[in-house]
């Protein structure tokens, strides 16, 4: 994949102004820690810093739109029907990747899964898929125990990091009695459990 | 379905001495405190004793059998093949109903199937599968923190007792890093997860 040929630094100033008005004040303040965060990661791991910057700054562009919009674009794309039991929390990471590809005009495959996998992580993730599932969690604005320990694990080791959130993630949730979608445990299995040992 | 025909005691008599000789003195125990939690249950909740307390007996019976033939099993009943990257912790009973049913010569569909789910539970369990899953957990000779709460909800409200054990099993493993089955996930966003909230 060569990443030269697209001017990621243009599309960023055709987008943002677009992107503020897709959301509240507080949604496009952390939106540009996610950017400014993912960027840092990037230059870290040796990645596009200005391809990580620009989905950084997109991936929740979708957060906001109604639930009845996210179900017409499953049935547009045909996605999984078993998407329609899910809801925003999986829906604008997971179909929020097609309202950025449609209203945007970003088309970059890479951007699009890394957003797509935001929320939930994937068994097999690229690293900037890592560099903007890590960033979202622990851009400048974020507060919640246990962020700075996430914040110190991704100077230092970014599959670590994944590690490291998506077990405080499954701990959270479970702790909330809230609903855990498939794909947050194949991540998990992937990245925290020690498989192989006997259990 | 009428258990009026099967003669569960006469089956106990058959297979009592097989299942002992199947495993340590200590899983013997234990799987006779599971036949009297299950029994107890049954008679709870307006089940079929006998039936009941034979799943109970029998449950772990393929527990101690080697890795080599749990495969050989999921290659001779053609079952999913993602079997293969699990251990003995999900094989004993999804794979060891194929045991119990060829060398007990047990055939009852209810008992096959609970045993089937005991360890990992189901998204749709019946009761019987439920009496199995937490009589397996309470029984008289566990000890672990959280027990007494288990076995104090089981008196009241078997579903209540479904969600404490899953949501419990999940914690645990998470603590020790280890891998969940997918089916682990779906007993938990089916029992214990608030679906529909707005996440």
């Amino acid at each position: 994949m060569t990443n030269e040929k697209i001017d990621y630094h243009a599309i960023r100033e055709r987008v943002v102004r677009k992107v503020s008005q897709a959301m509240s004040a507080k949604r496009f303040q952390h939106s540009l820690g996610v950017e400014k965060a993912t960027r840092t990661l990037a230059k870290l791991n040796g990645a596009d810093i200005e391809q990580a910057g620009l989905a950084g700054l997109v991936h929740d562009y979708a957060k906001e739109r109604s639930d009845e919009e996210f179900v017409a674009m499953i049935h547009e794309k045909h996605l999984d029907s078993d998407l329609l039991n899910w809801n925003n929390n999986v829906w604008h990471g997971v179909v929020g990747r097609f309202f950025v590809e449609a209203e945007l005009g970003i088309t970059d495959p890479a951007i699009l899964q890394a957003i797509e996998r935001h929320t939930t992580g994937d068994a097999k993730m690229s690293l900037l898929d890592k560099l903007l599932y890590v960033g979202d969690y622990i851009e400048e604005n974020r507060v919640f125990p246990g962020v700075d320990e996430a914040r110190a694990l991704a100077q230092v080791d970014l599959d670590l990091a994944v590690s490291f959130e998506t077990e405080q993630t499954l701990c959270y949730l479970i702790s909330q009695h809230k609903s855990i979608y498939p794909k947050t445990l194949a991540t998990y299995n992937a990245y925290v459990a020690h498989f192989k040992e006997d259990l």
